[in-house]
């Protein structure tokens, strides 16, 4: 369809598709030997490039409760971080602070509970900070920096527009916005909705 | 401190009070009597005059999960209604509509289990559309009128401006914006924070 595909082209060049993140954990190599006896395995890949859900799940667990059958990404990294909403916080007893993926510094552990063994995480529980994965191509389009933060207006259910929206610019990512389930709820987002970078 | 009231005074000209509602339960009186074989009885009261938080608390039940200890909220109304955020309902199972306050007609039910007997809801779960509670003269002041929507920046940790929020002017009412949990955490709001009407 011709029109269908001048539709799309005209879209792309407009806005940006919008995800949920669910709660989810990073984890070691050495931490995943311990939880499960091997590494990860892929179930399915995620939207960005080389990302996996794992087969593997774990329960997580604060001082006041705990989710069992937590998602765990994949490939392994150099550091575990475990990410929820501020609304799992409170079901936890944990108060995460509002981070960018890797800086966790200083914020609260939580204990990881596999089949085959447990890991208390000292820190690296956070509030993913809201943000947007984009390539080069498409940062110059909207003519928006890595490292910047934008606002970004939605068209979904309950419309909001998100203020201090970081910008991740790298060749390795698809072009995504990644929002946790209390922004989404809070916008009324459904999956294959779109957003509109503010600058 | 005539400086601190001067201040509090422009203040009060500017912004508007935040405040976040947790998932809560408004019954008939004879549905009460059927859940705890009493009228409900008052804890303390609420920022809306006359009305106040009950001793009484639920168990909320869905098909997928149920949440214990639930709040309800007194006096008793001539309809029951559930007031979830779009979270919990993933939690109970139950995808409730973006509804303001009365409008439950249509809406998905939930059983309620007291200590003395059961209520099975046929309808009556929404999640409560953002909106703010006005006096007539705030709304002057704001030039708002009962029943539009406006939208509303929020000077919160992770700043929002919530688009749709719906106004409802009252002089039964303090003025407040009331946010669902979901909303609350996606802007960052602290007990106390403030947002700003735009028209």
């Amino acid at each position: 369809m011709e029109v269908q595909r001048l539709i799309d082209a005209v879209l792309d060049r407009i806005f940006v598709e919008m995800e949920a993140s669910g709660r989810h954990i990073h984890l070691t190599q050495a931490q995943s030997q311990v939880l499960f006896g091997h590494c990860l395995t892929a179930k399915r890949p995620l939207s960005q490039p080389g990302q996996y859900l794992a087969n593997e799940r774990l329960t997580l667990k604060g001082p006041k409760g705990e989710f069992q059958n937590v998602a765990v990404l994949g490939p392994e990294r150099k550091q575990a971080q475990v990410e929820i909403s501020l609304t799992d916080g409170k079901t936890l007893g944990i108060a995460p602070p509002v981070r960018l993926s890797g800086d966790v510094a200083g914020s609260p552990g939580a204990t990881l509970i596999g089949p085959m063994g447990q890991v208390k995480l000292t820190q690296g529980v956070i509030a993913a900070q809201r943000h947007i994965h984009i390539t080069p191509e498409k940062a110059a389009l909207f003519g928006v920096q890595d490292k910047q933060t934008v606002k970004l207006q939605t068209f979904t259910g309950r419309p909001v527009l998100f203020e201090d929206v970081a910008v991740r610019v790298s060749d390795e990512f698809d072009t995504f916005v990644h929002l946790d389930y209390d922004e989404a709820n809070a916008c009324g987002w459904k999956p294959g909705d779109l957003g509109r970078i503010i600058l």
